[in-house]
């Protein structure tokens, strides 16, 4: 997948967009997904300007998985899912729907299904109810 | 998911099953799914034994994610997919099914379904041949 610098990522990651922010830090940005497959759908987003996991540098590689860790721990006790799925996607084939490397980190709950991928955007008041318990769990370094 | 010390890559780390190694170093292993869900399905697992990602140290972490990235690499070299899956499942009802933490890296194809996970055992002679094709394009550190 090629990059695109006015990709939706890119142009939140510019303030050029809206987020509903949950982390930040020099190396990565994670904010709520506007179509969640489950409630509590976050990405992280290096901000490396980078579409595929395979270009990305060994700094934005560590610092995206080291953020979605501690948001996966920060939304077990938020939320109190039965499980937590964590999805990178490289290529339309694979899923890839927005041309920036991203890690999706998808709360699960036993018998409920996924919704489908980027198909309903979610009531942003909603949304930022999930993100506040999230965030009270978030901590940074 | 409580972490049991007998749990199949456990036993693969120990040497006391056998595997069909692609890379290794002190931190992970990296193998062949014995039923892959595409051509080319591969493990990648910390040696450190603990059963989900929120208890992983920051080496092992780090050291999985590095491999990951870098068999993808390999992997879309040798095999030329044309996406490529990294996912890694937290508890039962995400979808994990070994209670020792492990990425999935799994080719995509467009166009071609994944297989249903864990169900059907490959036959080892082909995940051989696919291994080989994948170590030739790996570099390790």
């Amino acid at each position: 997948m090629t990059y695109d610098a006015n990709n939706p990522f890119a142009r939140i990651l510019r303030g050029e967009l809206p987020c509903i922010k949950v982390a930040e830090n020099d190396a990565a940005l994670a904010f709520m997904d506007l179509m969640p497959q489950a409630d509590g759908h976050l990405l992280v987003v290096p901000k490396e300007a980078v579409a595929e996991i395979f270009d990305l540098s060994e700094a934005s590689l560590v610092a995206s998985i080291r953020m979605t860790q501690k948001l996966a721990i920060a939304v077990r006790a938020a939320l109190r899912p039965d499980g937590v799925f964590i999805g990178q996607f490289n290529g339309a084939a694979a899923g890839q729907t927005v041309p920036h490397v991203h890690f999706h980190l998808i709360p699960r709950w036993q018998g409920q299904a996924l919704k489908m991928h980027a198909r309903e955007v979610a009531d942003s008041d909603t949304l930022e109810a999930v993100a506040k318990r999230i965030r009270a769990h978030w901590r940074a370094d």
